[in-house]
């Protein structure tokens, strides 16, 4: 593991691997991002992306990275392949698997690219929203240990709280920051774009196992445009739109605080009923 | 090959596969449903997607397919790997990839599942339009032969002619179908995930190179409500939210006549100022 300073953030020790040759890196889950059983999807994502990002054949920045979740992983460590399947001259494809104890635990596929200033427009805008301090910090839940690391503050759509009706839609809209405040990179924008809990808890306010299955981020800003966000409140929307036979769908979008998209994220979740 | 009838649907001429052994199937692109370079990228998404469906080790139907467009492909024949990575009780993860002359074209992963009927409910709805056969069939583009195997009838944001000024929004609305008419199926549904224009042609009406680099489509059917469809009109939208930096993303909706939702589906697209 590049040796971490001892202060070092929680996200970057959950997120840290050892090269291990051949495309191959070691990791090891952190209690810190754990969930209720196995760690947060987000920092699971967010690892498998750090793999192809550390490594030396890597040519530009995330474009749009998949994760499907195969397999629990549980408390310990963990293997990542990252193989830069094939590099063109500003496009690079990567194939990245998470094996634990030989079983897979996840694949997933990235573009990477090296990105060039042309014509731009954006045809949806953020939601309007007060002030992030306008608005309470939700308490992390003591069941989801990840929870503690993310300063949420919900406009609407918030965590249900177990004595609250079911919702007529699953819309959340929030102000979002890692806790303690971390300056932006992708492997965190990568992670954000997965910190909504389940649709299903909103429209259906009791326990109901679920999780999410495949998970698709687009990155819109560039690297410029992610380190400028330093470490504001970022606005993020999140909403299912068709639950049924067992699945759900969750549509996403991450907003800095200037009104520029920096990420729109899908995902598929799994639930029981 | 599993041999074709002499008369079979192109569609399953173009997506015919012969198992070679160990995770390999072989093909061959097919002139029916060539673009201005290459193939139709939906034609190769959903052979990607077919290799799954053919695998002796196939469980359930397809959830999530993601397709990653890495390089090009010639016209001729390529080699499809699709290899269960990880099959649990309900469901089994996919890694497939696509070659021509040992080089990489396609990375693509998928989720199958065995779905059973749960608690329900849909969250946007269809555009509303008139019956099918009150709008007029666009006609193919003789550049791109693959058009001629869908017949799309646009209620608004049809294909530019070269004389139209730039819309106001990417958004198209058409009816879609297999031409001639298919009984529809998860592959067919895959290609038609993939058959709008990119939406850069409808904001800047001039000639601009674009091509999807990544797809990811979420099949929202079983298989029983995919096959009730038939060789129905299906309703189809698709928008892009965000067009900057050399990328743009594509989000689509497909619809059976009966209200319900089919499949949803974001890409993101290269283009070249």
């Amino acid at each position: 593991m590049s040796p971490l300073p001892s202060d070092a953030h929680p996200f970057d020790a959950a997120i840290a691997l050892t090269p291990a040759g051949d495309d191959r890196f070691r990791g090891a889950t952190s209690p810190a991002y754990g969930n209720m059983i196995g760690p947060f999807g987000g920092i699971t994502a967010a690892t498998a992306l750090n793999a192809a990002c550390l490594h030396p054949a890597r040519l530009g920045d995330p474009v749009a990275v998949t994760v499907n979740f195969a397999g629990p992983l549980a408390d310990g460590p963990f293997e990542v392949t990252a193989r830069p399947a094939r590099t063109n001259r500003s496009t690079q494809h990567w194939v990245i698997e998470i094996l634990q104890n030989d079983q897979l635990a996840l694949t997933a596929t990235a573009v990477f690219a090296v990105r060039r200033e042309t014509w731009s427009t954006t045809e949806f805008a953020p939601p309007e929203a007060p002030p992030a301090d306008s608005l309470q910090r939700q308490p992390p839940l003591p069941r989801a240990a990840w929870t503690a690391n993310y300063e949420k503050r919900f406009l609407r759509g918030g965590a249900p709280s177990g004595t609250r009706p079911a919702a007529d839609d699953s819309q959340s809209v929030l102000w979002i920051r890692d806790e303690p405040p971390r300056p932006l990179d992708f492997v965190a924008l990568c992670a954000i774009t997965d910190a909504f809990y389940p649709r299903i808890f909103l429209r259906r306010p009791q326990w109901t196992p679920a999780g999410t299955v495949s998970m698709t981020t687009y990155f819109h800003a560039d690297a410029a445009t992610v380190a400028a966000q330093g470490s504001a409140h970022l606005l993020a929307t999140a909403r299912g739109q068709r639950f049924g036979n067992g699945y759900f769908d969750q549509t996403a979008s991450v907003w800095g605080a200037d009104g520029s998209v920096l990420a729109t994220s899908h995902q598929i979740v799994y639930f029981k009923e």
